[in-house]
């Protein structure tokens, strides 16, 4: 049904208004911000026109379209199956991350950052098939529970960010995620919950081969997608300068400054700001996850758009709806 | 217009029939096979009905697409840059395969392969800005000359092949490149040329950086798609396993073994099998260029689709039908 009405706004040029699609985005600067940038780049008649093919959009996945706090989710996966696994792994007991992730030790398991965590992740299914390891996470994240929220992962995306997917697409605009989330872990889950499809989702990878007709996963980390690597993975994925970056940490500052950086296009970037503790949770200069410092003074001086949680957003989290 | 009428296409359900949509392709089994394939697998009542997200579909470029001989189309794109870039570089008197350019020695350039070609096109843009490289490629393949047809690269594609894509995405087939080929010089011609955006396009690369708002071309070789390490860049870019391969040599094999061995759809393999030596050029089992000797055989065996171009195709090139 989404396709076939999306279908039909492409064909007869009826283009979706933002006041029925955003609708869990407070009247704000940064509402003003993406209407205004998303009609003037589709408007034939404007000079800042931009046609379909060119319309990149990327997103940053943890901390922008779902929470990260107290911990990447995806570590909370990989603590799951660490654990499951260590029988078979003696040798964990002394090996880090392993080491902490068995002795529940939770700022050890923090410390070794994304790339420990990937460790943790190709350690523990070296040898396995990668389309196996997908089907592991799908079950996982249908039954485990949030430790704080004490809720699905899933529960935990952010409404406006799915509206505002939602709505440039509508724009037709080609959305992408770009995060540095292991590639397996979020293509078991985003098309999906997103509606996203697999080929549009960037992420950090480990080194696989081809072995009888399936993609076996090794031990070793083939690209982590962060910092300035989220401008070297858009090249090697997509190809072509985005023109809307939207992000939440310093991690993200070097793709959004690659698509500022576009010569041939106006362009929109855009930062999540966690200031809801109430609801969600407040953090940027300090945090050791989702540390937005450098990034928060670049998009001051360069009048990027802020997105203040507590402010511009009606609900944070989809069941606020049914309230 | 094509994109208003694709987009009323999908709406309605409206499915181009392949009478209209393969002019070039002569009635046979080739012919047949595909229709057959696209018929069974786009019919919702049919017990092999595959969803539009799932109908991914892998081409191979060189000899698939367009013609690879006498060499590699990318090979004379680097030796009429190595010559233009010599006498900055006395080193490469010395230095293969750059010798085997400067003295015009096409044995030693072939026998270099594609790894030589990289080479090659690493070393003489290194340091340069990937999208740079890719206006010089544009404007070198719109002013260069075929040394055996004396037309420009870009008439050498196959007309029949062209019509293949366009009827896959007509049935709402999602298609992709996958060549060895370097993926700036595709990116350069494809998607103006075969109407496939950059994002679809997969090929061999090197190292980058990222380096104020830039993406710099480095002097190695990051990723050879070539053999088993097809199935691995189609997980990497794409994340789903194709539901058709298109291929001419035994580089492809393992791309269409992958997609072969697809346990949840039925598939389609085939084969372009160069016979045609007026038309085109008659070449497999012993080609320097796109050898296709196991494959061959491994393609009988399994009763894949091999097209014989002289057989199936009425036409090969564009430029045929002006006739």
């Amino acid at each position: 049904m989404k396709q076939l009405l999306l279908g039909l706004i492409l064909s007869f040029g009826v283009f979706a208004t933002a006041s029925d699609m955003l609708p869990s985005w407070n009247e704000g600067q940064s509402k003003i911000d993406i209407i205004n940038y998303v009609k003037t780049v589709t408007d034939k008649n404007s000079i800042n026109f931009i046609p379909a093919e060119d319309r990149i959009a990327v997103f940053d996945n943890d901390g922008t379209l779902w929470s990260e706090q107290p911990a990447y989710f995806q570590l909370f996966f990989a603590i799951d199956t660490v654990r499951a696994l260590a029988p078979k792994h003696p040798e964990w007991k002394t090996t880090e991350p392993f080491k902490s992730v068995l002795e529940n030790n939770m700022q050890g398991i923090v410390d070794s950052g994304k790339e420990g965590l990937l460790k943790i992740i190709a350690a523990s299914h070296s040898g396995m098939d990668a389309a196996a390891f997908r089907d592991e996470v799908n079950v996982w994240i249908k039954t485990a529970e949030h430790p704080v929220k004490h809720r699905p992962y899933t529960d935990l995306i952010f409404q406006p960010m799915m509206e505002l997917i939602d709505y440039l697409e509508a724009n037709g605009f080609k959305v992408f995620i770009v995060s540095g989330g292991g590639i397996d872990f979020m293509r078991a889950f985003i098309p999906e919950v997103y509606g996203i499809p697999s080929e549009r989702i960037i992420g950090s990878t480990g080194k696989v081969h081809y072995e009888d007709g399936k993609i076996i996963k090794e031990t070793k980390v083939n690209f982590i997608d962060d910092k300035e690597m989220k401008p070297v993975a858009i090249y090697y994925n997509i190809g072509k300068r985005p023109i809307a970056a939207f992000g939440n940490s310093d991690g993200d500052l070097a793709m959004m400054q690659y698509t500022d950086a576009n010569q041939n296009a106006k362009t929109l970037q855009l930062y999540v700001h966690h200031t809801d503790a109430k609801r969600e949770w407040a953090y940027d200069r300090k945090s050791h996850i989702g540390q937005l410092n450098k990034g928060l003074d670049y998009a001051k001086i360069h009048h990027w758009t802020i997105v203040d949680m507590k402010q511009d957003w009606k609900v944070v989290y989809p069941f606020e709806l049914k309230k």
